[in-house]
């Protein structure tokens, strides 16, 4: 009775609906569970629309909030692979790879290469819409870890140096949001919470 | 250090991450736990944008998704109402406005004029976009509820004339994805899931 590619747009919702079981390292705020990669998605898209202002170069919005929403689809195969796991992010892009030609193939053929092409870009971060939306990737999870006063890296003992490197690409989106997590870092550091 | 905008438009994003610990009546695919806000909008906005073509109107994606994502933060003050709980739905609409002013109000003032706007769009359901909205907010748990045998239904005693009460506001939206409503419909009808 369906037409085939609504059912195939479909069986794409459905399937993705996994993702809300992919469990990340960073807890929610007020000392709760860990998040989960749908809810860390759906934190960045409206983070990205609120902060847009602060992106160094003009950005399509909308782009970059589709960008956030669907950049982890990948890890509903691939799993979750930790910003500070070394051994897990040799594989990470094999990994993810394998799971992208998976799970995208579910949908028509048009809109696995839209979304296949915007995940690229995503990962590419040459763009000044990925750029931001990888600034987003790196703010969302400091802000929740900087609500629990740094829980997150004293549990993976994970020293100011690691997250400098990962935060500093946060300057290639956006440097007046560089310059917040620079404020946070140095505040925690101060604290005694990142060593 | 951080000038005031930057500072409320940052404790908004840390604000709406309670949104996180709402829980729905939906259980996830799989027989799983059960669905929160964030992830509930999350999956909306997705389906939004892969499914737009058979929005009845045009529509403007970017607003439908912004829409998607934020249609449920007035309830991190004001909780979940079931879609079939009349008690609930009586008070719904004055707990949401005051947690509406209360949430918003987080926001620098021109922030939290476009967002609530964008919610009272969603809420009175009279444009292309947010027609089109509902019919996701409509579609999504009915499409996870389906996949796992109409447990959602059962659990709460829910009629099919309720639930084609709530479910035909999609056609508003989308004449196509109300054609699909009903298909699911008749099937978990006819297998007595759905009395």
């Amino acid at each position: 009775m369906m037409d085939e590619r609504l059912r195939k747009q479909l069986d794409f919702i459905l399937e993705i609906d996994r993702e809300k079981n992919i469990l990340r390292q960073t807890h929610l705020s007020g000392h709760g569970r860990r998040e989960n990669d749908a809810e860390h998605a759906w934190h960045m898209a409206i983070m990205a629309y609120l902060l847009r202002e602060y992106s160094n170069e003009e950005i399509d919005i909308a782009k970059v909030m589709l960008m956030c929403l669907i950049h982890d689809i990948v890890e509903i195969e691939a799993g979750d692979t930790y910003a500070y796991d070394t051994e897990g992010l040799a594989t990470q892009k094999a990994r993810e790879d394998a799971a992208k030609e998976k799970i995208y193939s579910i949908l028509p053929e048009d809109q696995k290469t839209e979304l296949t092409a915007l995940f690229d870009e995503f990962e590419e971060s040459a763009t000044p819409e990925a750029k931001f939306a990888h600034a987003m990737d790196n703010l969302q999870p400091l802000l929740l870890n900087n609500s629990n006063g740094g829980e997150d890296w004293r549990e993976h003992q994970v020293t100011a140096a690691q997250v400098y490197g990962r935060q500093g690409k946060t300057k290639q989106g956006s440097e007046v949001l560089y310059e917040v997590t620079d404020q946070i870092l140095k505040e925690q550091i101060r604290k005694g919470n990142l060593k």
